[in-house]
């Protein structure tokens, strides 16, 4: 049965983050006021089919281990969700 | 007061994806089967201070607008958490 997939790839806590350096850097000068802390990360969608949540969400956990992320710098968060 | 801002910038249905279609390629050759439709986006997330979370929702779509995505091509979904 088919699954929704969302990954969000975010860098670990203590990493440096030099693109969300950037954009925090550029607000002011465009007005914007009051941000900090930007970290930029990734959001991965797919469909995945398995035969249960618990085989689906093995396969992407092992799908983020070993080629969606760096699991040295960074983190990812997996929601699977049922699919009609 | 501060707000958690976590915004999801994604490419509009029907805009072709040409990182996720590249990750769908690679899979099958890793022993991942069963993958379909994979989409990549970016996550982004900060602090902004505002008075209230009206205000710092109307902040937020600005800069979603003018600067952090591409509203030609890009969806932004914007989630505003109230910090203690």
């Amino acid at each position: 049965m088919p699954f929704a997939v969302t990954v969000h790839v975010e860098l670990r806590p203590g990493i440096a983050d030099p693109q969300g350096a950037t954009i925090e850097r550029s607000l002011p000068a465009l007005g914007f006021g009051g941000v900090e802390g930007v970290r930029v990360g990734k959001l991965l969608r797919f469909t995945v089919d398995a035969i249960d949540e618990a085989a689906a969400r093995a396969e992407v956990d092992d799908m983020c281990a070993r080629f969606l992320t760096n699991p040295v710098i960074e983190d990812a968060t997996v929601i699977i969700e049922a699919l009609p």
